[in-house]
């Protein structure tokens, strides 16, 4: 095998840059002259490159999902990978890919297009999901990895990886896919649709031409809120913060007069000027428009063609946003074409971010899958 | 008995207006010079004066809860409240009152203040339930009703029953709380906080000195829009919506492509310009600062005092913003204190808004409570 494709990879401390350098066509027809896919790895590529396993992140995080000697700073799934752990990096080498469309060193609509100097911003092409799978894809072919030994899709990284096995059936022997969903649904669809508005209708955002100086801060701060409402959970904010007040910032009325008011504005202002408005809209997009039953008769149609020795969906009780009867169908998918594949709900009460939170409960279940695979 | 401060009651159409023309006293210590409290009734109250049911309203609803002679405009729960009707007014006297706060006819911040000749707009005290449990109970004493058949709260009106019977023990023998809470929880809260914070971030907010030309629209509207997400439910959109598109207003990346992103929209033009800003932020805040069991040792505590005869909690499983655990408790303190209290949670899939669209479920189960009252 090989790359069919011309390109170069160079290192940048622990990230790895693909640089492809010859036109990117995007699912929806648009192109643009080049595209870099920035990933991170753990871990040693055995000889005959079989011991590969690739997670493919949700919206918002980078390729740093766990710390290394080049990069010492905590991943954002950094108990998940290392040795001895789920992703056991003594025995596999652990692929991290920051999502095509992202701003976290690959390529997105706050990329600089070559051929005007500029931001690409609304200039740049519709983004699918299914183009994050053929970045991903290009990834693979560079490294020479013809199969995976396991492919892992958390939240909207489980839709890079439906659209990644449909575009090379065989791409992965063993498919791990965690709070995520095979369609986008109404209810996050209304969500993911009002954050979207949210920034939009900020003055700053001024139709893609926001600046450093005139930036839709207020857009991206009530965006980000409304994220992490959704992501988390009611059960989780009664125990945590109760009818608990600090005072801080009260102003009467409008102020933060509850622990849970200004833990979302901490959590909002963590977020804000460190994510690419532009870049955020067209991920929060590319999720809604994805329906692996796209273009298919129906569900059992749709998963034909996927090739997988096992799969195991993980999924939360408590997650709103990415609901119990999404993980259910998943898994009713690929059991009903004679998949081994095994559900499991956790009663974990932190919504849909508790694989990144409730590591007492995902790991074991990360693990008890992985470890039959080394 | 007999009203305890000066007023007059005058009639327009439907809508009578209990003209109180002595200051009135927040529970937060501020005051203003006089309140205007509207409220509509159907049937005919008997002689005794022992057959009036107080229904008191949710954070948007006006007085006119049902249509009549006066007002044959459909009311909010039309189909609740008429002859042989759930609230029979063959047999029974319904009052319904126009929140004190509200922008529907009672007084609240955008009200005139008669010493400045200007809207209150944040001028306005702080309100508390508490208020508007008082603005009740004077049209109670205007009405010379020492004790109501049944008491009924729906949403925040359920809070504005508790308020009450806190401030009048026996004011009520029979009480209907219907997807209610004894007291906000932070999720509620934070969604409250989130919707406020649309609002007074729009450029046209202007510290409250928005005018019709400049008005908080865009905040108005994704305040609403959130308010639509957590009124209703994810089983109800995805029955309902699905992936449907429509292309009406199409416009590529942050249009409206799906279904449920033109429901949205449509929710939120009928609701703004309807609602004044000022008013939505000082009710939405009464909700969140609301605890029954505030000043008392604990839940039991705050229930102590309250008489009732029997009680009834009706809710609904898909509802997250007053989540099931909260219709539990409030059945739980009544019963714990010896009081008949049943709890029905109905399978509705239109989450909070439910008790206003499933009257298939709802009429039958508020009717099985009322019913042996008549």
């Amino acid at each position: 095998m090989g790359s069919s494709f011309k390109s170069k990879t160079t290192r940048e401390g622990a990230t790895w840059n693909l640089q492809v350098r010859e036109p990117f066509r995007f699912a929806s027809g648009g192109t643009i002259p080049r595209v870099n896919i920035a990933y991170e790895t753990w871990g040693t590529l055995n000889g005959d490159k079989s011991n590969a396993v690739l997670i493919l992140t949700g919206l918002s995080p980078d390729a740093h999902a766990a710390s290394s000697e080049l990069n010492p700073r905590d991943g954002w799934w950094e108990p998940m990978i290392g040795p001895g752990r789920p992703f056991d990096t003594d025995h596999q080498f652990v692929i991290c890919i920051n999502s095509l469309g992202s701003c976290k060193g690959t390529t997105g609509p706050g990329s600089i297009n070559p051929n005007t100097g500029k931001q690409y911003r609304l200039s740049f092409p519709d983004l699918r999901i299914q183009d994050i799978a053929s970045s991903a894809q290009m990834v693979l072919q560079s490294l020479e990895i013809e199969q995976l030994r396991a492919l892992i899709g958390p939240s909207m990284g489980g839709m890079s990886c439906f659209a990644l096995m449909k575009q090379v059936p065989d791409i992965t022997r063993h498919f791990l896919a965690i709070s995520t969903a095979a369609r986008a649904e109404p209810y996050a669809i209304a969500i993911r649709s009002l954050q979207r508005e949210m920034i939009v209708r900020d003055p700053n955002w001024q139709d893609g031409d926001y600046t450093n100086k005139r930036w839709p801060e207020t857009g991206m701060r009530l965006a980000r809120k409304l994220g992490m409402i959704s992501y988390r959970s009611e059960p989780e904010w009664r125990e945590r913060f109760g009818r608990e007040v600090q005072n801080r910032f009260n102003q009467r009325l409008f102020g933060m007069h509850f622990e849970v008011e200004s833990y979302l504005e901490n959590a909002a202002k963590k977020f804000i000027r460190n994510f690419d408005p532009c870049c955020y809209l067209y991920l929060s997009r590319a999720m809604d428009w994805y329906d692996i039953s796209e273009g298919f008769e129906n569900m059992p149609a749709a998963f034909k063609d996927i090739q997988l020795d096992s799969a195991r969906v993980i999924g939360v009780e408590t997650d709103a946003l990415w609901p119990a009867h999404q993980q259910k169908e998943i898994c009713q998918q690929f059991s009903g074409k004679g998949i081994d594949c095994h559900l499991q709900m956790l009663p974990s009460i932190q919504g849909h971010d508790s694989f990144m939170v409730d590591y007492d409960r995902f790991c074991p279940a990360v693990a008890e899958f992985m470890r039959p695979l080394i």
